[in-house]
């Protein structure tokens, strides 16, 4: 198999039902599953923990800390773990907020309503800030993905109540198709 | 790149922090990332719908309608497709009931309370039998994995309430490391 994808073609092996990304040169078939997000919603006195994204894509913008979970942890060892990387924060977690789809990228969010376990955070190697913000402070305009505002919205509106089922996909975008350009932040 | 994984090493590519499983050959780098798996707790005027498994592993074995989700498709819509595809129901699908991680296989499980759309079930291709259980007649040593044994006691817990935030891995094991055949079914 090559590592340029222009090598691949879809093509359906035997025995299965659908296209799969094939290695025109070994056969090699790619499976491609959608991979899966942890992150968390980390309150502190009401204010919520936001990061500005070191890294790309949405360099500069604001997001929770979440990033793509690892084999061989759980969902809540890679929600702590992304905390502590992206915020030096360790986090007790309270339960699964949301799951959003994004079919778009082929993407799970599993996103957790968290807590500080250990006072104080700091901006990780993927962060050029770390700051808590007040609903009222919270920069819009400037979050990185339409899935932070979701999630921030869904915290907000839980409160400190005991969570209920985990919210899914706003209406308006329920399969997470809309472009990122396009989708209101 | 070889579809021989005795062709693939492990070695940490530059700018990571960890070890990837590498192509010897040509230097692929296989992102192992863990999969989804998406099912459902069916309820049918109090008694659960089983599939009992025509394929391999645990071929023979109950299971709820369940199986990993597809690049393209939303959670919801990966439940619903499995359950039609295993016991030829359409589902009505009320929310998140619990969300595990079996970190021995690198799956996360997101799993479903659900009823049926439309009345009528029967056995899908992978499938050889499906039918309803009422709980005292749960075939709970012939379950095929133990998660199907941890989703049964949290929907019985459950009950008809609304629904709190997901379960995660029972305490016993929590990170879903038991081995398959010492684990509690
Ligand atoms: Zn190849
Ligand atoms: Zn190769």
């Amino acid at each position: 198999m090559s590592s340029d994808p222009a090598r691949f073609i879809r093509r359906t092996p035997p025995g299965e039902d659908r296209e799969r990304l094939t290695c025109g040169e070994c056969g090699y078939i790619a499976y491609e599953n959608p991979k899966i997000v942890v992150g968390s919603v980390v309150g502190v006195d009401g204010k919520v923990l936001l990061c500005r994204r070191a890294i790309e894509p949405r360099r500069g913008f604001w997001t929770i800390p979440a990033g793509y979970m690892e084999l061989g942890e759980t969902v809540e060892e890679g929600a702590r773990r992304e905390a502590l990387e992206e915020a030096c924060a360790e986090l007790r977690l309270d339960g699964v907020l949301a799951v959003y789809s994004i079919a778009r990228i082929g993407q799970v969010q599993i996103l957790f309503r968290a807590g500080l376990a250990t006072p104080g955070f700091a901006a990780g190697p993927e962060s050029l800030e770390v700051r808590l913000f007040a609903w009222e402070e919270i920069p819009w305009d400037d979050l990185a993905f339409p899935s932070v505002h979701w999630v921030l919205q869904a915290w907000r509106e839980a409160g400190d109540a005991p969570l209920g089922a985990p919210r899914g996909n706003p209406a308006g975008d329920l399969r997470g198709t809309t472009p990122l350009k396009a989708a209101a932040l």
